[in-house]
């Protein structure tokens, strides 16, 4: 855990399913920040979840506590998470792309708390009071409340996102994307062609078939086919065939 | 759904967990990728998962498969998810940072294939001969494996992420940084003070304390203040007090 990751605090505020709380551990320990403060959760649910794969520790690390204010009361930003667009908001609103940035830059030198509501209702005019800002994630408007497990792990995700890992594709794309690829499809059948080739041909080893037929199948994708090629060696395949079998006759 | 996110068709191979198929399948109507297709699930896992919230008609439409080869023969780009990392792989590897961005090219004019294996072993080498690359979501090293509905939340968020909505944080990130923040706790000190104040002084009534008590929560929030005017307010208010209570007296 980097010392940015160690001052955010995920807060459950009200969870009520077992599965939730663990999946949010889960998300927590996949993108490395390790403390989750749960506010008043039905109790059998946090005991439950205290099976969560390879979250354990975290979930017995986790602060239980009564009150909101007391759960966040030693950050210094307070983000609340809503799926809430039109209400009347009091609160600033900020997409997750942008809240995200704020938060990072937070956590460069303060404490932040993340807040996720219960289930059912989201988070309470009341717990909204103790929010500097509410975040909410881009889904769709006739679709809009995530699961609360996914919710965490697509704000989490956010947060330790690289930018720079995303810049470089451009060019990469491009030279791709000038000739029109192959299908699936195509490239399954000169995946076929070719091993009937190879069986009848004798190359293809009994005892190591399934493997081989393996390796034959990548290396096709591997050459990465356009559209046009692939017609190209389906008929050169077509052709070979008609004589491998011609010969066996 | 627009015409470049019904190109994206997300197969499922394998999935044994309703709960994990549910979740899949709420993320996709979540970020508006409607196409589900899945290859062999566990028939009992299939038919419960169609009560996943919101998903109802997407999971009526998913269609089956029994090989890998027919879910994705129709696309032009075949992309494999996996938590693997140092495996002799066979296939190019990316960040979803940068394969987000190679698929959304590809989207534009053709078909994509979104591939996530089984929730305990992951895909096989076979299901991975049908794919062009790989792609792995930046979890840390020492709890790499994702649940299966996070992991397909995660990779359809990037999908839809807007980058453009996180770059003019830059500026406002820098003036709210400028001074040290107050915690949450000194807000609410504050918060606390006022309404004692108020209370004493009869602002509060008594049939709308609470709506009352949670805008002037709000409020104090918005002042958005630096821990400096913190202690300048917290100062005021005991004074403010100590001459109300006295009046009472």
């Amino acid at each position: 855990m980097s010392a940015a990751s160690g001052r955010l605090c995920v807060v459950l505020v009200g969870a009520s399913n077992p599965l939730n709380i663990g999946a949010a551990a889960r998300a927590m320990s996949n993108f490395g920040f390790l403390r989750l403060r749960v506010v008043s959760p039905y109790e059998v649910a946090f005991r439950e979840a205290r099976s969560a794969v390879g979250a354990a520790s975290l979930l017995a690390n986790a602060e239980e506590f009564t009150k909101v204010a007391d759960a966040v009361a030693d950050c210094t930003l307070v983000v609340g998470t809503t799926a809430v667009r039109h209400r009347e908001l009091q609160h600033p609103l900020r997409r997750l792309e942008y809240g995200a940035r704020l938060i990072r830059k937070e956590l460069a030198t303060g404490r932040v708390a993340l807040v996720f509501g219960p289930e059912k209702t989201g988070l309470s005019n009341d717990d909204l009071s103790y929010c500097h800002w509410l975040m909410n994630i881009p889904t769709r408007e006739q679709h809009i409340s995530m699961n609360l497990g996914q919710a965490v792990a697509v704000c989490l995700y956010e947060l330790v996102r690289d930018a720079k890992k995303a810049t470089s594709a451009k060019k990469l794309a491009k030279k791709e994307q000038m000739e029109k690829r192959a299908t699936a499809g195509e490239v399954e059948r000169i995946s076929d062609g070719l091993l009937e080739a190879l069986h009848r041909s004798g190359y293809v080893k009994p005892i190591a078939a399934a493997s081989t037929e393996e390796r034959v199948r990548r290396m096709v994708r591997r050459m990465n086919l356009s559209s046009r090629d692939a017609e190209l060696w389906l008929g050169m395949l077509r052709q070979i065939l008609w004589k491998i079998k011609a010969a066996r006759d």
